[in-house]
């Protein structure tokens, strides 16, 4: 009988092409599959919770795979490990229910977007943190990233050129701007599912509250306006982290 | 008259071959001197607190420089922060007092060594820590660390092939093993001077002592035998880090 195994995963988003395997380019799906080919002889398709884009980090990204292969789940582990690029790396490995679906099944995503606001560029930051120069009103991006949450049409946050007909009601869960250290600001969203660029595109309207210019009451407009075009810039891939998946302890247990 | 100022600098030291000028390699220094040549038309020498070798990074190197520019402070921070690559960043740059040498005017440095413990690399520590594998004692780490400071012969815990002749006596005022995560370490190093790799020695032979291959009291025999060959193995560049450097209060002020 088929095998279904869920991997949990952190990768540097940096020099991937994002998550899908493309033809010619190198994508974190890509290098997974071929990796799991050398270790088990097997073609296998990886299914992740998330389809992140290029430059997008993970530090909790899950996803599964149907095998056939009778290793134990601790050399399989090591064994994709061990020839795994320094960019990612598989954390843990485990047989699930054969229902599992890393995508399908997932309750809900959290996601952490990082900003290095200062007049100076961090040499630490740069591959994780977009960096913002000008002052930004932090009380004033907290109070209009308090307007998203809720189950809502978020078709101003969805990149333009997205699929006709895809339903554009998601729910947010919360929105929630944390300034763990000077210069640093972590936004972190939480919901059962997103638009294509959603999360970057909040992030870019929130730093134009920050930034003053857009206020507080602007945050329901853009929501109401149901038009891409009305919402903030898209805000760099480089910034964002996928941080978690929650799935039905049912689902998540082999 | 010559004008001295001062330099605050972070930089990561993955693609530099250190701090100090070689031919045909890239360093920081080089690359400091080189910017400052294209913003003022002088050739100067820059002089910091610390040598760094290959690899290692810093995030409050300071260093010095005698020019005739007349721009004022923040001009020239910009313009040089403005050409100088992403890897290195001045923080501040202020006038000084004509007397100021960022190295003979230290009075202590403070270096951190960062360690990942886990059976897994860590995909965003890579550039920044020393993997390792296996499980390390952190308490007789702790225990080991308290032998090290006060003013001793610190021959043991010197490059082999340093310049004879050279006093091997240095004052370390603290060593203290930290966990501020899980699988995290970061040992603090503290002290007036330093020898040639001895903070990366001092930290692989608490390694020994951490893996159990040696126990506390060896740490004092390795000190009593000033003998290079009966210390740890030489840490990894990668997980290095000079944190701070200090002066007298008036030699820092312009």
């Amino acid at each position: 009988m088929m095998r279904c195994m869920r991997l949990d995963l952190d990768y540097e988003g940096t020099r991937f092409h994002g998550w899908q395997v493309q033809p010619g380019v190198r994508t974190v799906q890509g290098t997974l599959e071929e990796v799991f080919l050398r270790v088990t002889g097997e073609t296998v398709r990886m299914v992740a919770a998330g389809r992140t884009d290029a430059g997008v980090h993970a530090r909790g990204q899950v996803a599964h795979v149907l095998t056939d292969s009778r290793l134990d789940e601790r050399a399989l582990l090591m064994a994709m490990n061990s020839l795994l690029p320094p960019d990612v790396v598989v954390k843990t490995l485990r047989d699930a229910l054969p229902t599992f679906h890393a995508r399908k099944c997932a309750l809900e995503k959290r996601y952490e977007y990082w900003i290095w606001n200062d007049p100076l560029p961090s040499v630490f930051g740069r591959r994780f943190a977009w960096h913002i120069k000008g002052p930004l009103d932090v009380d004033a991006m907290r109070a209009a990233a308090q307007v998203l949450p809720g189950t809502r049409d978020f078709s101003s946050f969805q990149a333009s050129g997205s699929p006709e007909g895809c339903n554009p009601v998601r729910t947010v869960r919360c929105v929630e701007v944390r300034t763990p250290a000077a210069g640093t600001l972590h936004i972190v969203v939480e919901g059962v599912s997103f638009l294509r660029h959603m999360v970057r595109i909040l992030v870019g309207t929130l730093v134009e509250v920050g930034r003053g210019r857009m206020v507080v009451p602007d945050m329901e407009a853009v929501l109401q306006a149901r038009d891409r075009r009305v919402a903030g810039r898209t805000a760099p891939a480089a910034g964002l982290f996928l941080m978690k998946v929650c799935y039905p302890e049912e689902a998540a247990q082999g």
